[in-house]
């Protein structure tokens, strides 16, 4: 049985995920893999609910650390249920964010001890890493200004640029902390650039295992 | 100022927790005792969003480590916003389940470690526990046969006999293990004598703070 990959792509608001995920995936099917393509948080029923409570703008403000753990319960349901099946299956799991952005946004962003959040994705990842994070990078004031064209925001969206700062320095420490694992791509570069630069790291990823 | 008194009232199905509340909040009420009552999973809009999530009987299997998160995130949430300003201003708390129902149901009836359970519990109560936990105990087979008259049965209440011999035991174990902060009150006696018991730790509570 062919061995799938765990790939994710990560990075904050308006640096182009959406484009970029249909490049990866039909990169992918031009290449016949078998594959799944899917987010977080999300990717179940129950974990898209989950990631709808996660998302409205609400009066009640929310505990940093209730967000956490709706975050890691939504991903444990989406586990079980989706990306541990495809991975045994052999296809590959395209994953839109994943415990990167929770270090990122619930870490970097709400200030959360990272210790807990490790904990946490030991509790429910066990090892289960992603094989590559495609991390697209871009200046905040930038993205911003991209994702308002977008319609309304929401609840993370709504953060002040700060938060979206230190959102960006958390994906970029995590990078650097494991360079083997993560491709950080500068998303502001002009598109084409951008997609050569995601084939490499696919390529490679297509030829070792 | 006043000292609060954070007091839990737990137990399986049909052992008589809503009457038995009533009873309570009307003893507090006679006494001018400045009271909030609440409940979990709930007591705040987002908490009792979880709640609706976690009760839902869904096609999709629950994986019983994203209930236990649920679960803590509508906690922490419910901490936050409703229990610790109660007991900061002095009053008392009356909440029906708490985290004993945790160990019950998570631990004893879905089997999950009692390790990771307290981790959670640290992570999100910190010290805070019930000075008082009021366990309503009863024979499963009584307690189920007496809920089945209040409707449809929930995701909870459609487990099998043998998951809530396991939620009983897990509660029963709990207080074997600090007499001092539980009454276990046999839920198979007349009403009123289990009342009286009630009224008892009640009187014990108003007495020594």
């Amino acid at each position: 049985m062919p061995k799938g990959r765990f790939i994710t792509l990560e990075g904050g608001e308006g640096v182009g995920k959406s484009t970029n995920l249909r490049f990866i995936t039909d990169w992918m099917r031009e290449r016949d893999i078998d594959f799944i393509q899917t987010r977080e948080p999300g990717g179940t029923p129950l974990a898209e609910q989950l990631r709808a409570l996660l998302l409205e703008n609400r009066e009640e403000s929310v505990d940093p650390t209730a967000e956490l753990l709706m975050v890691f319960a939504a991903r444990a349901q989406h586990l079980a249920q989706v990306i541990r099946p495809a991975l045994a299956r052999g296809a590959w799991v395209i994953c839109d964010r994943f415990t990167d952005a929770t270090y990122a946004y619930q870490g970097g962003g709400r200030g959360l001890d990272r210790g807990l959040i490790a904990q946490l994705e030991q509790t429910v990842q066990g090892d289960l890493r992603p094989d590559r994070v495609l991390l697209l990078d871009l200046d905040p004031e930038i993205g911003l200004s991209r994702a308002a064209e977008t319609g309304a925001a929401d609840r993370f969206e709504s953060e002040k640029l700060g938060f979206f700062h230190k959102v960006r320095d958390a994906y970029l420490a995590r990078a650097a902390a494991a360079p083997d694992r993560y491709a950080v791509v500068n998303a502001a570069r002009p598109l084409d650039e951008v997609q050569q630069r995601l084939a490499v790291e696919l390529e490679s990823l297509l030829k070792h295992p």
